[in-house]
């Protein structure tokens, strides 16, 4: 994606609960000024993690949110907490949980006007610690579902992580694309 | 997308120039409230425009982007503009082009948290009418490219429509999907 970071000369002008609105004044090109506008907001970890021959999908609730929707474990990164971190803490609040063999497989910023990125990590040979933590925002079922059944949500309209479609879409479609998925995934 | 909708009782906290921040009290499953936050920006309208047997791109600088990228003509919608309206208008300025045959072809929203749609128009048979309209933050070159060259920007990084990236991409490796997407944008 195309990455446009917030200039070191911009403003902090409104900080939210999850975003912050950063200004400056741009030069143009005909030597002009203008008011440009970027936002940050806390950068996502979610994560692929391996049970088996299974992948662990969530069946979420969310109070603000009219339908139950599907997603990765993963969730916000905490303030300087860094990714794999939040990947790890997230995988066991919301599943209960625990890998030892993290590896990132994809960094994404989505939007290009927002200083925002998503890690998305896999987590091998999961073993289930402890029952979850749900905060009160929170309503999760885990399911484990098959790598075939994984790529099907690369055009799943409730399947939340948009960011993966094409690299799903490209190994439902593709052998060779499917076979080195399948090996960084369960290999 | 899972489109998450700014609901009634949210207060507007902070207008900047693009972004508007909207925050209200939401009740949780377990009865107590918190502070929950969404986005507002203007939708933008993009543009699939047809010249004979070729679409129309942009080779695009702007002054806060280091990189030159890649984009269809689209942009803004301006307050109180129809989406297609602002198709039209961006289209005519930015390339000087013009279609007397629209049809709206995708709608999507990018991002769960933020109130925003992009509208992707297609706009066949266009004439060019007058010379560029550019603001004093634009740079853009008009480049006319063929069907393939189209489809291959579906993996392009410097290509700025990310959202159209699937359905590019499937009529690239898909038979049936690529005559069907040439059916629509040339017949």
């Amino acid at each position: 994606m195309l990455h446009k970071s917030i200039p070191n000369n911009a403003k902090l002008v409104f900080k939210g609960v999850i975003f912050e609105v950063w200004q400056w004044q741009q030069k143009m090109y005909d030597g002009t000024f203008a008011t440009f506008e970027r936002l940050k907001r806390p950068d996502t970890a979610i994560v692929i993690s391996v049970v088996k021959d299974k992948i662990i999908i969530l069946a979420q609730e969310q109070p603000d949110v009219p339908d139950p929707f599907t997603s990765l474990p993963g969730g916000r990164c905490n303030s300087k907490e860094n990714p794999l971190d939040a990947a790890k803490r997230e995988l066991l609040e919301e599943t209960g949980y625990e890998s030892n063999d993290w590896t990132l497989w994809n960094e994404q910023n989505p939007v290009g006007k927002i200083d925002w990125t998503i890690y998305t990590y896999i987590a091998k040979d999961c073993i289930h610690k402890q029952p979850q933590k749900l905060d009160s925002g929170e309503k999760i079922k885990t399911e484990l579902i098959s790598f075939d059944e994984f790529l099907n949500l690369a055009t799943d309209k409730r399947f939340s992580e948009k960011e993966l479609g094409i690299q799903l879409f490209k190994a439902r479609i593709d052998k060779k694309a499917k076979q080195e998925l399948y090996d960084q995934i369960f290999s």
